[in-house]
């Protein structure tokens, strides 16, 4: 296997997974930073001894994961794909069907569009059978996994109105490696905000797999705000039950949801995404205020949000056991 | 004028704004833990060398300013009203009209029930004509301030519906100095959750005061989450305007509201919370996506959202200048 | 095996790791706190389903951990002991060989001194031989591991005066799991400051060792920080070369102790505590200004400074991979 | 007066200082970023609403504080002092008397080295006198500031063998405001590391005061450690006392000190950096441990370690009092 960006911390985290990974073999890295050193000496924790290469070619890997920037994957996706690659895509490129959707919210036209319809959405807990059989799979942006679990149990089951309010709280991580006064110590310590309040490039995405899910069409508003933390994502979703929906009926989809999904768990409290930091679980509660129902997923950004994820994607893909290569647990404190 | 509860995290703050207040005189700190001891050997920063009582007698003071757990300033306020003084209470005790709701909310029959009714709630921007009158004031929430600032511009203007949602992100300090685990920094740093899910004992004040300024029923949802920092508090609020309500005519109530508020500010980007750290400022931001309206408000949880509050609330019914003492500003970074 | 004090952060920290551990079979926790409860319901991110046992008896546990205040250990270790068990204890109770200097630290009289000679000090990288025959022994101190590993190969190779100064940075999970004002989130986190300057707990364990180690009397002084982290010791080490030291000479003598201690890891640059988070590895590094030595150790307080330890000390004493059951990563960010 | 540089942190705070300061005008600001915004627009938290120039001409401005990278400064101070201003330089340009040094550390010719010798070192605590005739001031850095006032009074003293330690702790706030991978929160976080173990920039400049105040040379071994704050530095000196030299001489010398500086305080316990946060107290502890002198100076790294000492330097000029424009109190917590 190969990941291609590999120093970025989405990349850094699936060359270590992969590293330890029981069924799989990580034999190239590659990225744009750092191309001669040997990884371990660029990446902060990292025992991987490769070199890092600058090219993107295909070459001889089976299997790659790619943690680029947005364009870039699509650029060489087909011709990773006719390599006989199998390409796990952390990207946003193949994520949305739409191509112009893509166009409209990321500025540029889509190198491939012709892939992707061919693309599958990698969230296992919703497309693991699909995922199977695909050989270009785009695993979802953190806050879409985030949101979609905890909302597509009652969505699929149309146990609410098809309205929807997702307030995310995300650690800061999730803006990537590359140094910006945003995500700079001084500017983001004891302090939280709201961004994209107006639309973040994450919405089409969620809306896509919300309105599939519900069968029609949804209004969604989703904001995102930055927290204090390095890692973590806390989506908090509020729906309205339709009528005569209970809230045990609520438990009992989630329920249901979790017992078919092994990365999901219920949690009787309102989970702390520390509890999930450095694992691939996904923290469920299931509340309820006043006839509305408050739902809440947290997860480690970079791991069932991005590289936890692709990994999942990958266990699928070649029907290894789901969790292979993901059993870390989380530290407390 | 005197401070009861002057050692908890609300009293402290309180007795440093009072000690600076160019009309005001500390004359007086009590509270329970450290009597005997000068307020600047208990309490870290203090400059106050009062001794401090463990008594809460009224005594002398013409102004008590009570930082107390609920209960303990209900069973004084009598007494001190009856000795002639002004009471800006900062518990709940006070904040509802409704005794039965306060003995619902917090397990206990209300210590005087009787003085419900002559108490006035010290939300300046909202309450300002009859503070100036009022002998007994009862200083709002931290999160009910930050609610209500974030949409009472909309609800009174009737340029939304009456359905709310709000989700609150507070600092640690809004727990109080007792130590708890939940407050301990192990457990919180490095992660966020939500908490009182299923109803938080602010709601039904904010509820009570949004229902006045709708004139008629409210559904809100209120949901809080600590977020690893000390200070501040940000509530987003998610409304839907009604029929032919522009973004721009809540643009405009805001700003009409902002400009009648000295402490109101309305900010071009969503505000970060430290913007307003150690000020009694709340930064007001009106966002707009697909059609829902999004309006965040950010408040120093301890300053606009307690001690600056009071300050204010006595600036107001003394007549001195609304910003007297309060014109401290943020530090960046 | 059992682990009692099972509910506190080196306790926790134990059972998960004596959970995973692939030669060990946890089969009791107990604790002062949740007894009765399951392990999972009571400490976060546990997933021991045991119930806690009020009693500390020794039952059949053939192994015991103890992570207990001082002297409850030493209370219980004699009868442990004589029930068959091996004990492994993370207090201070047994570090010490001089039971009048307990006495004196501590303030309370040794309740079983006259097992303190029987105990051998459970620091592998020192004393792998001896920990192999013992029957009880005492897990360092978490400053104590950092700055021992800081500073043996240069005292016992003789390369440096036995004057030291260490300066010691620690996370606030050293303060343990109960709530306390010194560990609340909002008064330790952004700041940082000293404590215990006339003298810490740690520093007769620390002299005792490095005596031992120089072969005559040692000036230590020794002075630990409370840093806004959750887990981590730096410990900064300064030393005098003796006349014709080279740098190269001590930078040998920390190679070949590293090459001999699997958890021993000279790094090229002053590690960061992060690198070692949720591991056993002492990260050590060998600096040089202007001819004096200064020798760094980063730990993670909880692991290499507790709990790990003691799994290492396991390991040794029955003959397992000294790595068995601690291969853990760090996570990077 | 003018502050150059006044987008970064240190000119930030400079800024926001003049602004409030009862006998200085704020009529310039300048800097290379954002030129032709105004200073409110571009700088979180700034009220001031002059436009930013991007030229670094003297013009018209009596008084010129600047806050540039190093060199930058060197190359306009002779035409600033030449138009007739006092130039308050926050640079190390004009700390060192020794322009050699300033080329070995810098690695840069100096471009005015006929300047060193006018300059005076802009630590009132030590240089009041001078500053008062001065027109070109050399504001101290930060971590020369703290382990200045640490040592100062017992070197001046001869109180302390010529053999100082000093292991200093500071804010990620040091490191400037342009993003920087070592300053990312992701980076720095739940982690602290030494840096410039073999020799930092700041070294020379505290071993010439030092000397000068020894009166002979200084063996000075001094290492900068990063801490997951904001702000704030914390330095812990090392001494031995001369023979014959009891703590209570020690503490004797400082308290004088402090008697004779108001803006040093003597603390009883070892001082916590957040104590002194947005103020231009330097907050000392005199300590000691089984013969060893231990003292810790606790400042805010941009005010009391940059900008305040810039406007003290101002004060001490112009025969302003010391204090004015820097009342400003820590909030705890």
């Amino acid at each position: 296997m190969a990941v291609a960006g590999a120093t970025g911390y989405i990349g850094m985290q699936c060359a270590a997974l992969v590293q330890r990974h029981p069924h799989a073999r990580l034999v190239r890295v590659m990225g744009r930073s750092h191309a001669g050193e040997r990884h371990c000496d660029a990446v902060p924790g990292s025992d991987v001894e490769l070199r890092i290469e600058g090219s993107l070619e295909a070459d001889s890997a089976d299997v790659i994961v790619a943690a680029l920037p947005h364009t870039v994957a699509a650029q060489h996706a087909g011709a990773w794909l006719s390599a006989g690659a199998v390409v796990i895509d952390l990207s946003a490129d193949f994520r949305l069907r739409d191509a112009a959707a893509y166009e409209r919210w990321y500025g540029v036209s889509h190198p491939a569009a012709e892939l992707c319809g061919e693309a599958v959405y990698g969230l296992p807990e919703l497309e693991r059978d699909t995922i199977r059989g695909a050989d270009l799979i785009a695993v979802p942006g953190c806050y879409p996994t985030a949101a979609l679990l905890a909302t597509m149990p009652a969505l699929r089951a149309q146990l609410v109105e098809p309205v929807i309010v997702v307030d995310a709280k995300s650690g800061v991580s999730g803006a990537g490696r590359s140094p910006q006064l945003g995500t700079s110590f001084g500017e983001v310590n004891e302090s939280v905000h709201a961004y994209g309040v107006s639309g973040h490039r994450h919405k089409p995405e969620m809306l896509e797999q919300m309105e599939r899910a519900a069968g029609g069409s949804v209004r969604l508003t989703f904001v995102p705000h930055l927290v204090p933390m390095t890692r973590g994502i806390l989506a908090t979703a509020y729906m309205q039950p339709r009528a005569g929906v209970t809230e045990a009926d609520l438990a009992s989809a989630y329920e249901s949801f979790a017992a078919a999904n092994e990365f999901v768990r219920i949690t009787a409290a309102p989970p702390a995404t520390k509890l999930v930091t450095g694992t691939n679980t996904a923290a469920v509660h299931v509340g309820w205020q006043d006839g509305t129902a408050v739902v809440m997923a947290a997860i480690d950004n970079l791991v069932k949000g991005a590289a936890g994820q692709a990994v999942q994607d990958l266990n699928v893909r070649f029907g290894f056991a789901e969790t292979a290569g993901l059993e870390s647990r989380a530290l407390w404190p």
